[in-house]
């Protein structure tokens, strides 16, 4: 009762609350902008489960309105993760999300540009993230934006940062040896194989989600190493519905149902 | 039987015949040496499906016997196939295989270095080939090199050649538009997408190919175009055996079983 009076005083115009299915936690979320999926979830859960570093410090390129961060403060012991959103009504939600999951005392959030890393919120990071992680922009820029709200059309296209861009911003940011996880197309997989290792990043791992285990996958996880050598794995695909249309075992474990 | 005798008189010492199990093609080998697997099999059947352009003119870097060029002509309408053999053993098994297979109208051999195509065999053929393919060796030079038979040892081994070395040649010999068709192990599909960027060539398809449906994969196949735009395609995976340890629809199509 006290959470969802708490909630309620966090909401602004236009906004709701919706449950991630697990955790107990909550997302304040604009339905007019771009809303978190199931893409965040992933990503999350294979930081858990993939991660050979200690999570001491962690950083969200893109954060959106923070899910990523929520959802890795409950699966993992991560100590600090901060949450870099270059969109302020994002970013605003992001703030307030942290405070209505009372996470705040892990996750702090950051308005600014990938671009920007080294000469502005990042510089104090230079090297210091054990992982960073990313959910970026899927589409690259040009056909077909000015009809989408902006706000939504700057989080699904690359029209304020490139996968090299956040590539560049990963590597400048990471440890030596330190882990970038990303969620993307499979269509994209070529561009962050080669710009991941322009930037030093070596792609090792690879996992493939399809909607079911007879279709192409429609998702990717990667994982790449700061100076990893030049060796990929590729991991066990997931599907996510059964020929019947419900959710795999994968997915119930990932959304912690059975 | 007049194949038969005409097989045997094409044999040397220590050689044998084997059946590739369809289309009545057979093959001089030497057990002693590399021996093609299902590997060559499965790249030429992807060639035969996956193929976008007209097959007038196609090299084979590091035929072999000349296994590959014989499926080809087989399998596709090819009207050329250039096969380039650096050992002049495999080289010479790969001759009496296109006179045992009566494939010489079609299929010539070339004993050369996928690293002299520029000044030596290939000049020629600069931006000539419709299609280049190629079953290259797997395993980087180093590591245990030393035990194996040296013929053996170059087939499988970067000795004499690198992915980077195969990926400049086919860049050589395709024209524009022009496709390679690779198999490899999927822990070198990062170096495949990266070296062939690098080389012009940019990665469009990739097949998994596992032992079973639950198993990860252990050969990809790989069609690169020259100049083609940065989306990828994942076709559906293949799967060798049935949870019964027969061979998938898939395999007994590809062997022409079914």
């Amino acid at each position: 009762m006290e959470m969802l009076e708490k909630g309620s005083a966090l909401l602004k115009d236009g906004e709701r609350i919706d449950d991630i299915g697990f955790g107990n936690f909550r997302l304040i979320q604009d339905p007019k902008e771009f809303c978190y999926g199931i893409d965040s979830v992933l990503l999350a859960d294979f930081v858990s489960k993939r991660a050979g570093v200690s999570l001491d410090t962690v950083v969200d390129m893109g954060t959106g309105t923070g899910v990523i961060p929520l959802i890795l403060c409950h699966k993992t012991d991560v100590k600090r993760v901060i949450g870099v959103e270059l969109q302020e009504s994002a970013y605003d939600k992001a703030v307030r999300n942290s405070l209505l999951n009372c996470t705040k005392d892990r996750v702090n959030f950051v308005l600014g540009d990938v671009n920007d890393v080294e000469f502005g919120w990042g510089s104090e990071l230079k090297e210091k993230a054990d992982a960073v992680v990313s959910n970026p922009p899927y589409f690259k820029a040009g056909g077909g934006i000015k009809s989408e709200v902006s706000a939504k059309a700057a989080a699904r296209h690359e029209t304020t940062a490139t996968l090299e861009d956040f590539m560049k911003c990963a590597a400048y940011l990471l440890k030596a040896r330190g882990e970038l996880f990303m969620v993307h197309r499979p269509s994209r997989l070529v561009d962050i194989c080669c710009f991941g290792r322009l930037a030093g990043l070596e792609t090792k791992e690879i996992r493939m989600i399809s909607p079911t285990s007879d279709e192409i996958p429609n998702i990717i996880l990667v994982k790449l190493i700061k100076g990893g050598g030049s060796e990929l794995k590729i991991l066990p695909p997931i599907a996510v519905y059964d020929t019947k249309g419900n959710y795999t075992s994968d997915i119930l474990n990932i959304y912690e149902k059975i």
